[in-house]
Order: C-alpha cells, then sequence, then structure tokens
C-alpha cells in the first residue's frame, strides 16, 4: 500500500484540500468556500464530504493507496486541544472542537492533527522543503499577516497553551501603527504585503511624490506586487519601502536569533518573490541589530515549498511529523 | 551514599564554588578571584584545587557524599562545546575548551557542563524553584546586563551553536540607546540596573531636575538601589524610572511571549527586590503589548532562587538536569 495524507488548509475564504505522497507531491487538489455553511458543524460535515471525494479521486488513479492521517493547518488553529479558537476572520465564532468533530467523520483515521498555517508551513519546510534535518529553524510567512514557526530541537514549539509562534505581533516600534490584533507597533503592520502598502503611503505623503508609479494607486486598490513592479522600474517610493520593509524584518528576524539561536530563517510569502530587493536589506539590518556571538551565522533563506501548494503541503506534513513520535 | 553536585559561578571578578545537595540547599561555599592566574590553564588548576578543597570540607561534616557531577556558569558558555567563547569581562580570550581541561582534573566525574549564567538560573529555577513542573518558561536576569534562560518542551533551549536565549539583547528601540555589545537600543540598555541609572541620568536632564533626591549622585557613583530608595521616599525621577523600565521590559518580554507562549516568566536580580513598583509596569505593559490570545494568561513571577546562592545554585542544577537525560 502506497501511504498519502491529507492536507487541509482553512482559509477565510476558501478551503484548500489535497492528498498529498510522502515526498510532498500533491496528488489531487479540491476546495470549498470557507463562508456560507451555516455553522461549524455543517462546515466540517461538507468538508467531510470533500475530503472523501478528494480520496476517491485518487483511487482512481491508482487504488492501492492508505490515507494515514489528515492535517490541518487553520487560523488560531491548537494543536494541543484540537480546536480553533477565536478566529478573526472565520466564520465559526468561539472555541471549536475541530478535531473531535471531524473525526466523527473518519473515525477509522487515527491521526487528525491540526495548528495554525504558518505552524503547519514550517513542519513543510522540515519535512519536504529546505529545513530537511535541521533541528533549530524558524519560518516566517509574509501575507496580508505575518504568521511564525518555530522549531526547537527538531519539534515545533507549541508552548505552554498551544498557540507559541506569533512572531508577526512582536513589537518593533512602540506606539507604532495599529495592528488588526487591537495593539500597536507590531513585526506584521511593518513587514507583511499590507504593511509594505502602508509604507509606500507614508512615503508618498513624506516627499508628496506626485510622480511616483504607485501615486495614481488608491489604498484599496495598491498591492505588493505593484510595488515589486514600481521598484524595478526604479521607482524612488517602491525601492525605498523594500528598503525599510527589510529593516523592519531585519530587526524583527535579530529578535528571534537573540531568542533560539536558529540554524536558519526561513521566509514565505508574496513579498519574497522580489527576491534580493527584500532579502538583501533584512539580512543586512539583522545583522545591524546582532550580538557579536551570533553575527554572519544565520542563514535567511527563501522558502522551498511550491508557493501554489504550500498550505496543503504543510497541513500533510503535519501527519508525518506526528507519526514520526 | 549522599548524593551531591558542584555548583561554580564564573563572574567577572570572583568565582564561587558551592557543594549543594538534591534539594538545592549549598553545604558549603568557597571562592577564588577569577583574574590574575596567568591563563586559562592556571586558572582551571586553581579552580579544581579549590572545588577539591570544598569537597574535603563537606566530607570533614559527612563523609558519605558521592560527588555526582559539576556544572559550570560562565559568560558566553557553550553547553554543547563545553567553551567559553569570547567572554568579554574574563581574563582568558578566544575559545576556551573549559570543559575538557577540567575533566583532566576531575577524571572520575562523568558529568561535567557549562552553559552560560542565565541558562543556569533558569534550569535552577526548574530543579529547585518556582518553575518545578514547568515545561515552558523564561527566566529573565536583570543585572549589569540582562540574561535569559528559555525552556520549551522542559528542556533549555540551546539553539543550534549552543548560545541561544540572549533576549537582553533583542532591540527594543531602533538606533537607540548604545549596548554593551555595539549594537543600539537592545533590551539591557533599559532594563538592566545600569539600564535605570541611564534612564534616571536621562530624565534628571529632561526636567532639569535639581531637587532630585539623585541630583547629587555621579553618573558613576548611582545604582538602582538608590533609585529604589528615592522611589520609596517619593521622588519622582525615581518613579519614573520604575515606571520607564517596566514599560521597556513589558514590551521585551511581550516578544518572548509571542515567541514561546510560556507558562510563566521569572525575574531574577538587583532591581526585582522593588517588587510591585518594579512588576506592576512590567505586567501592565506587557499586556499592553499582547495579542489578544495571550492576554490574561502568562504570569510574571519574582524567582524562588535564594538571591545570595543563585548563581550556585543554578550551575549545580544542570548536573541533576543532564542526569535525567
Amino acid at each position: 500500500m502506497r501511504k498519502v495524507t491529507v492536507g487541509v488548509d482553512i482559509g477565510g475564504t476558501n478551503t484548500a484540500i489535497g492528498v498529498v505522497d510522502v515526498d510532498g507531491n500533491v496528488q489531487v487538489k479540491n476546495s470549498i468556500l470557507t463562508p456560507g455553511h451555516g455553522d461549524a458543524k455543517r462546515y466540517i460535515n461538507d468538508l467531510a464530504i470533500a475530503i472523501n471525494d478528494t480520496i476517491a479521486k485518487v483511487k482512481e488513479i491508482d487504488a492501492d493507496v492508505e490515507l494515514v492521517g489528515i492535517g490541518i493547518g487553520a487560523p488560531n488553529g491548537n494543536y494541543y486541544k484540537g480546536t480553533i479558537e477565536q478566529a478573526a476572520n472565520l466564520s465559526f465564532k468561539g472555541v471549536v472542537p475541530f478535531v473531535d468533530m471531524l473525526k466523527s467523520h473518519f473515525s477509522d483515521v487515527e491521526t487528525i492533527v491540526l495548528t495554525n498555517d504558518a505552524n503547519a508551513a514550517a513542519i513543510g519546510e522540515m519535512i519536504y522543503g529546505g529545513a530537511k534535518g535541521m533541528r533549530d529553524f524558524a519560518m516566517f510567512t509574509l501575507g496580508t499577516g505575518v504568521g511564525s514557526g518555530l522549531v526547537v530541537n527538531g519539534d515545533l514549539v507549541y508552548g505552554d497553551d498551544g498557540f507559541a509562534g506569533e512572531c508577526g505581533h512582536t513589537t518593533l516600534v512602540s506606539d507604532g501603527r495599529l495592528c488588526g490584533c487591537g495593539r500597536k507597533g507590531h513585526l506584521e503592520t511593518y513587514c507583511s504585503a499590507s504593511g509594505m502598502k502602508r509604507t509606500a503611503f507614508e512615503l508618498m505623503a513624506k516627499y508628496n511624490a506626485t510622480d511616483s508609479l504607485l501615486a495614481d494607486k488608491s489604498f484599496n486598490e495598491l498591492d505588493s506586487k505593484m510595488i515589486y513592479d514600481a521598484a524595478v522600474a526604479g521607482d524612488k517610493v517602491a525601492l525605498e519601502v523594500f528598503e525599510i520593509t527589510g529593516r523592519y524584518l531585519g530587526q524583527g528576524l535579530s529578535d528571534t536569533v537573540h531568542h533560539l539561536s536558529p540554524e536558519a530563517i526561513f521566509l514565505f510569502g508574496g513579498p519574497t518573490a522580489a527576491g534580493d530587493m527584500i532579502f538583501e536589506p533584512t539580512r543586512r539590518n539583522m545583522e545591524e541589530n546582532l550580538h557579536p556571538l551570533f553575527r554572519n551565522k544565520i542563514k535567511i533563506l527563501p522558502s522551498k515549498l511550491d508557493a501554489g501548494d504550500a498550505a496543503i503541503v504543510g497541513a500533510s506534513a503535519l501527519v508525518w511529523k506526528e507519526l514520526e513520535k
């Protein structure tokens, strides 16, 4: 029997489902909308149907597969309790005992495991990606927010309550920009894709930059890809956005180094497509903040996970990691 | 046979040695000067003599003791390699293979283990102190600098290179105060005993505070005890020093929470003698920076280690921790 796992990535809009082999290849993909199912019970019911459909499709190609487990990445997913708690962007509120509810549909599947999406990405990087063989590393996912997953001694750091690894909420600037979580000056307000947009708007205001390539975009139109394109075209505002983003991200990563002294820090997500435009100032500014003990030691690397499938693949990796124990 | 361990705390001025029982009681203490021995080899030779003297004294009281190991806390001590590396305040420079050199004097002692002083304090808290039974906690030691030891899943975090847990060097203020390590804005420049003195001088300058109880002290005279006494007497500058120190420390601890979500953070060292004058603003400001997931969950507690013996006791605890493995 060829062993496979199912990875489920629950986002605010879509829930992506994939059957993944031991090497991290997605065999068949599927998805359902996350909202609109009524309550959590109905959503999980529809999710179970979609998972079974996906497995059935794989079995059409190769009947000889064995499902060894289901891994789920979800905002505010709690590994210890198998719950999704107070997720701001999901329609089911409060504390949802997600794993227990899904188990009622898959009583023959022993391993059903859940954590937040960035933790899942970190385990994906460890099982299939660039962190293979590493025992101490960190993963930062740069998107609408900034997520992170921390690995110490070969295990993900869940902390006392299962919610550890929220480095996007470390404070870079006392009394700084308002964060989605209600606090101020957090890393994700500067280093996420939307943080880059905020920086671009600050700079246009500062320089009265009517000639910037970004000056005709509204706040709701501008995205990090446009900033990248403008930077490639030599736009001064856009170039400075990358410099400033790297300054903040470098400062934030240095805090992680001073905590955990990892072998490497992996960056994942849209803004990393800019390559050295973001990696170079990040590395330079991280070094600028480091105690001499750590200087020129820590690698900042792009994730090796495929951008399109990373969330599914990361979630599926949770199962392999669990089976190692 | 009653099992005992030896704890050795290597400071810039003194090296303290103690024989410690399983409950963390120091049976006999001893000390030698750290500088003035010539080179590392001679220092270690003299240290070995002092350790043997200390054990001999214990045996005078109770002949039935068995030495199960020696634990050493030292600045820039590396757990993995047993080395002391580039320690700015010690007379032996470069990379000293300390454990190997000490083993040549104690060939019959199986367990000789070394780490930095703050890591040793964290293990002391776990083995003998307030962190008994905790699997995820952090320890911050506030002194001339700020050290830290981090425990995840019941084990100390050493990181990829053995130097993890330098939270005193996380950046609180971009381009802020000059740190002893050469970088800027690090936590220890604000939250250490000397950081508090720097804050006091900034405030006297800001307010032209000729009537402050601290206004007749030189920069080299003022210490954190004087600031405490002045605050108790109602001195406005001194009171604001505690408020500001708590603001910075609270910000720094919130970064640690966002990384590791510990059950508790223990504070140790001179400034903690001020009790609620430092704990209250620290707690309040930590909460002010926390993502809702972590709010009102994390305890900030005073260390339960005896201030006078904590370094020896922490170093000795390394041995018990090692024997657990």
